[in-house]
């Protein structure tokens, strides 16, 4: 039973290097999450098992592949960027973005437990990903921002939709309706005077997202006495649109 | 905070539509899992719970993704056939081959303990996934032949390389170096003079792999008694080699 | 004045091999080519000289590239395609579509003066190409019979077009309008009832365009007076829709 | 003869997109040119005549293609360099590379006589093409040194061929020999000492190769005496590997 008569098929594969010298972004996303969460009685609009989750997956593909250097999440997708010089699995594409979704997907289903108890993974849920490119750092940026700008947009479009829903008894189709055509100022207006809510008193994790990033910390030896200066990966709900952010933490987008 | 101002970055992305009309492989394949069996005390060559627990999880994805004409799988690996006609993601194919894996992934850890009892998952595993086209019946049977010899090849060598570790007492290096250079007969030869192992008696799964298919089957109705033909997704371990199989199930490629 | 610091460089090439075992058709098309056939006098509604020598460089072409079993032209576009096995510049999609591009221009250019005599060249035209890859016999005789139907439906309008302006006096903008929402039937008998022109009496190759293929024939040897077959490279212009054509000449889609 | 029933051929065509904001490099290529220059009488090591041919020929692409911000040339290649914004044919990789290509050719065979006179064109060359996409900068500066460290090395070494070989009456094969192993240092030597050729003093265009970019020229207007700044299309055989040429014209990278 030789093989080699066979083995013509390889040469069908073919190649998929990404572009060298670019940043790689791959997005993962959660498919069919609208039906997911209802099964599994997710609240709404923010379930902070379900945002936990996520951002420990999340945490641990960061550990596992160290070429990221940071990472977005929101709603059930995450965001990782490795650096430009990243050299995994050649840049193959489907190597990188399909090892990570499945880590990805892994770690969520291994440690649905650890965040949901007794409160039991019905069926197991299904991610996609891709690989898109950015080459300057003011396209990753950018990139990074668009994913903030939609984490506040939707969040503050379910806040409302659901205050509608769940405070005021409006059906779905009611709530849809009176949200068309409404503009940020519209909906905290509406947030505040019919609801008393201040939208912007709300988590930071709701309303920004959760950035994960190697943060420069400064670590004391208890024997010793010493100071040194490491990094450790953290995830954080702060604001990456404005340069703040990336003045602060230099070293992001300068990792070779 | 308007989304329009960073929205070019979509732009970025980049389409990657599969060529209409021919036969879509996605493969999936284990990271680091000798490390993983290793860990987990896999039984040596073949461990009867994992490749269970590889078939249970492949399936489900066949039950998942329709267009899944024929799966093959052994050791740590599964091919899934799309039929040439497929328009799953509008044949996108990050989209097929990440949601792909990303079930595959969830489903294997999520019934890890059907399969391993107390037996339990100590790190979520990862696999990756890539699409591959063959254009001709022809060229995807040859596949699909070339990934079953290999089946073979790998478990006559496996079965030959425990046999000297486990029972013969060989060191991993001892037992390599015994086996470099053999062909098929001295490793059946050995097996049966040495060990008393008839290679042709071990299990089919061992030797063939898993295949799954939809097969056609009579079904007769409890109440009215009457016979219908249906098809019911099935696990065998057959030749698909040989022409035999493929003339036995003439649907399997036909399908449009 | 090392050259290895920078050949770096040479790692953001990409890889664009075709497919295996699929038809591989090149089709060139002529740029801005309104304005070229202006510029140089081209008679309307075909100029047979430009359509020689478009036929010219095209036949040049298949005789320089041996791996083209067929083409197919019309005004100033040409499909090639290329057998399924062919492994010319091991399937580089880049290189085989430039080379063949490259050649047909500079045959075009080169050649102009055997069709064109004293009315010269004002300036040098542009042609694009593209390789497009179709997986069956059914779909490359689709696609040739689609660049068919595509030269008969330009070819009746463009016929009743230049008929209205040049003999019935009217203006380009008058034409448009007249023949906006006509169908075949109606621009048939437009042509017999105003202009007393019989469509299907136009030569065959306004109607049906050009192929070019290896056609057997029988040669008989001057001085030994035997008969041997051969192939020998033809330009015909006749219908390549129907079934006729392929069951007469079985050997180009036979081509290994 | 409905086209609509074949037109599903389309589909087959996929995207080839080239990634937004880098540089893209058009790289042509002379194919057997070994063969063509010896067919055509080049003068050896360089050919005046044949340079300025593809000189012009070059030039031209830069007059019909604007958003070429730089090109490279020796012996015969040439390498077009588009500005990261180009929208070209919105960036169709396949459009951009064949018609570039195209027009060289188109111009080199009709301006051949300009540049050979009654030495005529005994058959049509062909070039082939390429995208090449580089991110940065200095990529993009280190493709363009690649290139310029090439032609020195070349022309130092056919320079010293082509005097053993004319000068020195050797075979190709013991020119080939004694050049074999030697190094830049031992090249000068043997054309200083033994043909009494100072390397240095060669035409820069042979050991630099040619620069075509937009320079800055201060026009006078003859009627007004008023001066302007402007910017004209220039062939210069200049050092572009050191920093000097980039701070001099720094418009050619800044181009948006």
């Amino acid at each position: 039973m030789a093989n080699s008569k066979y083995e013509y098929v390889k040469s069908f594969e073919q190649p998929d290097i990404l572009l060298q010298n670019v940043w790689i972004v791959v997005r993962i996303d959660g498919r069919s999450f609208h039906k997911f969460t209802t099964k599994h009685d997710y609240a709404k609009p923010n379930d902070d098992r379900g945002l936990s989750l996520m951002n420990r997956a999340a945490l641990e593909v960061c550990k596992e592949f160290p070429d990221i250097v940071i990472a977005f999440g929101e709603s059930d997708e995450y965001s990782f960027v490795l650096k430009k010089s990243c050299n995994l699995f050649e840049r193959r594409s489907s190597k990188i973005s399909s090892s990570i979704v499945s880590y990805f997907t892994s770690q969520f289903v291994y440690r649905w437990k650890e965040y949901f108890g007794e409160h039991e993974l019905k069926y197991p849920p299904t991610f996609d990903s891709r690989c898109v490119l950015y080459p300057t750092d003011e396209n990753i940026k950018d990139y990074l921002s668009w994913r903030q700008a939609d984490t506040h947009i939707n969040n503050l479009y379910n806040t409302c939709y659901w205050a509608l829903v769940l405070k005021a008894g409006k059906t779905p189709i009611e709530a849809e309706n009176e949200l068309r055509g409404t503009f940020s100022d519209g909906k905290n207006e509406m947030l505040f005077s019919r609801f008393n809510i201040n939208y912007n008193n709300l988590p930071a994790e709701y309303r920004k997202g959760s950035v994960i990033f190697k943060k420069p910390v400064q670590e004391t030896n208890k024997e010793t006495g010493l100071t040194k200066s490491k990094k450790r990966l953290v995830i954080e709900h702060v604001d990456i649109i404005s340069e703040k952010f990336w003045k602060e933490y230099p070293d992001i987008l300068a990792s070779k």
